[in-house]
């Protein structure tokens, strides 16, 4: 079921500072930032081989991101897994006992399909099942590269 | 400085539990299994793509992977990127402010060097710097796949 690993989440009280690590020090090249407006934060993402690193700031006090990091504190946030079709693999999840956050299949980035796995259900995991949508990976227009 | 994520470890307290989530619901295969006797912990292993997911369950009350689930509780420990030299990167990342684990490399699985960089430094994750040994990613010997 799973094919990839699509991306690795990481929430960070500081957006500036964190790119300062990964793009001063480590040298990762290629960052395109998003605003997810709906859900209140901003994401700063890049490849490693074949799976991204996105970086998660909030930008709202009620986000997700403002609540694990209050809950948690920064760092590792949740992992995402391609799968072919989303609302199949969630289905089949469900149906062995895992619980689903998104009811149904929502947009992520570049027309990707996507349902959260509740990590109650999955051993303290947070895990995001992902279609790529044809854009996946790609910077979009609304995108900005630095 | 990072070619690849290694691996993504992920910190459990019941591994039959999580074996039978990636095992049974999530399908993957090729289950490595190893004991890690000086650090008191046992690890599963499995490939997803270019990556493997490392599950860990600690096997010794003061073993790290004991600590991390009193502080953190179960879920997403470490992300380890590949590097082609480690002790090269690592002086690296001292010479640019960030503080390592481990003074020196020293022996990952398979053959590999690992260093492992405190999160105190990279804004709260815990990343380990992984040079990898001529077995790297592959069934050793002295492990047992399923």
């Amino acid at each position: 079921m799973l094919e990839r690993i699509d991306h690795i989440a990481i929430a960070v009280e500081d957006l500036e500072a964190a790119l300062a690590l990964y793009q001063g020090v480590f040298g990762v090249q290629g960052v395109r930032r998003e605003v997810n407006e709906a859900d209140g934060f901003e994401v700063a993402a890049f490849q490693i081989g074949e799976t991204a690193i996105e970086l998660l700031v909030s930008r709202r006090p009620d986000s997700v991101v403002a609540t694990a990091l209050a809950k948690r504190g920064p760092g590792l946030h949740h992992v995402a897994f391609q799968v072919a079709d989303v609302a199949e693999a969630a289905q089949c999840c469900c149906d062995q006992g895992l619980k689903r956050i998104d009811a149904e299949p929502r947009p992520g980035t570049g027309g990707s399909r996507i349902v959260f796995l509740h990590p109650k259900s999955t051993g303290g995991t947070l895990i995001e099942l992902v279609e790529p949508g044809t854009g996946q990976n790609q910077p979009g227009k609304q995108k900005r590269e630095e």
